[in-house]
């Protein structure tokens, strides 16, 4: 989604009850989706982002953002109504990032909207795990695009999809992509407290979720990658043929803006696996150095001087 | 001023680094002096906002509200910058407002705005404690205009200051007031930790400062009332006369919504003491018992449906 980002930055996190004035505050445009767009250009990727934009004239601004970065919108469809706003709270003496999303019934991304583009266009195609009827269609769809173009003897396009939010629905969604993108804190809502069970636990879950769908569904002939960032800890992956492997987390001395440490890390692993062609051990590697990286910078500028150290 | 308030509606205050949707989320006009006018246009009066407004048009919709609601702005100078903005955190289960300003350098309302006021226009003006320099001048223009309008057989205009700002040196507009209205937490900044303390401390304050005053600086007759809301605990006042008396607040079995009960305790004040024409003792009483029943409502509108009940 794009939405909107109000961001204050205190000397500490508000105690419950107070009324206080922040060291500074200012609006960006933000959103999972919209954050790994941003994350990507500055990397290097031509990108584009497909999701509800709104015409209100008070959010111009967001549309103007992405098309100043070079940032495609020109599939997304538009509404009236006033985009969904977080607001995010970065406390200066513990670096951490607390964040409270308002989503007033914006309008979803249809099937009907996706169909509108040309797949031999991408790629490579993230979805944020969301809306499960509609984006599994759109999934199914590539998956049927990617059966003609294999036959043609075409470029495939490879499918991630992010799991954040915390609903179990989501794992349909999980089951038919390539790579699962899963946070930690959907991890922990699933059970899972380290990211090692985590990795192990998503593809038994994946695994249970396919033998039971082999009957009545398409068959899916590989159970997908499963990519875990585990915030300060590092991160873990377990690929489709099994090989796991963890790394730990760039030491950072002082951490200056962790919002969207999260989308940088998804972005890094497609750049690396999409446009450097690293394999999956690799991509992991430099999605944990490019996070690391962010987080020493406010917003998103910096990454573009980011260099991947070969580990 | 009239700023922009976001506001987010959360089943309990969020804890630090945490990633959370809130029940609901909406945006108003807020500020100080702006939501005074709202509450005072409820309670029926005619009022006119005076501040630094903004031609952006994401922010149109903060003028428009003043008009949709009779509230008169049309002497406001007008900038480009984008307003000031705070997130407001309500949480259901405990009744908190938790706020957090941001500032980036709004241009402030000068002197030179408030001449274009043609004063026989009105009856009370009410100010944010803020900005000394400039609203000192406007103070003592009210105070020339007064000599000349009593000594015409006019009618006076009578001068109200709030003190929410932690800053010292809004006493200097204490000073020249009529009423102060005193918040508690500037009482507990300046030392005073009950309702008696605070309106006794200040009184000395302002006695001392007005001692220190009067060989260099024009002298003023008398001491202003004190006003000092308490939160839940009530309110007291100390009258330009030294008669003392509180209240306790209005028991309230759910609060429903706490955000500007400071100001509606302001608005219903002076309503109380320029509309209505009570004595101050009953002008307290009144405030303290609209305070009581707005924190029983959502927003603003069901204010109009207060009905006083003599103590």
């Amino acid at each position: 989604m794009c939405v909107l980002d109000i961001i204050h930055i205190c000397e500490k996190y508000p105690s419950e009850d107070t009324d206080k004035r922040s060291l500074s505050g200012h609006w960006q445009r933000g959103g999972n989706a919209s954050n790994v767009c941003t994350v990507l250009q500055q990397l290097g990727a031509e990108c584009e982002f497909l999701g509800m934009l709104s015409t209100a004239a008070a959010f111009k601004f967001l549309q103007q953002d992405c098309t100043e970065r070079n940032i495609h919108i020109e599939n997304c469809p538009m509404c009236e109504e006033n985009p969904p706003f977080s607001t995010v709270i970065l406390a200066t003496n513990t670096g951490t990032r607390t964040i409270i999303h308002s989503n007033r019934g914006f309008p979803i991304l249809k099937f009907q909207h996706f169909q509108n583009l040309k797949l031999n266009n991408y790629k490579w195609i993230h979805f944020e795990g969301r809306n499960v009827t509609e984006t599994s269609q759109m999934i199914w769809e590539i998956r049927k695009y990617r059966k003609q173009a294999k036959d043609r003897g075409e470029e495939s396009i490879t499918v991630s999809v992010e799991l954040e939010r915390l609903d179990m629905d989501l794992l349909a969604l999980a089951r038919i992509a390539d790579i699962v993108i899963l946070s930690k804190d959907m991890s922990e809502f699933l059970g899972w407290s380290t990211r090692y069970e985590a990795v192990y636990g998503m593809r038994q879950s994946l695994q249970d979720l396919q033998d039971a769908a082999k009957e009545i569904d398409e068959k899916i002939e590989t159970i997908p990658s499963i990519v875990c960032p585990w915030g300060s800890e590092g991160c873990a992956y377990l690929s489709s043929d099994s090989s796991y492997g963890s790394f730990l987390a760039i030491p950072a001395t002082t951490v200056v803006d962790s919002l969207g440490a999260g989308d940088t890390f998804a972005a890094g692993f497609i750049f690396a696996q999409c446009i450097l062609n690293m394999d999956i051990k690799m991509s992991v590697d430099y999605a944990n150095q490019v996070a690391g990286f962010k987080i020493l910078h406010r917003g998103y500028d910096m990454i573009k001087k980011f260099q991947y150290r070969k580990t």
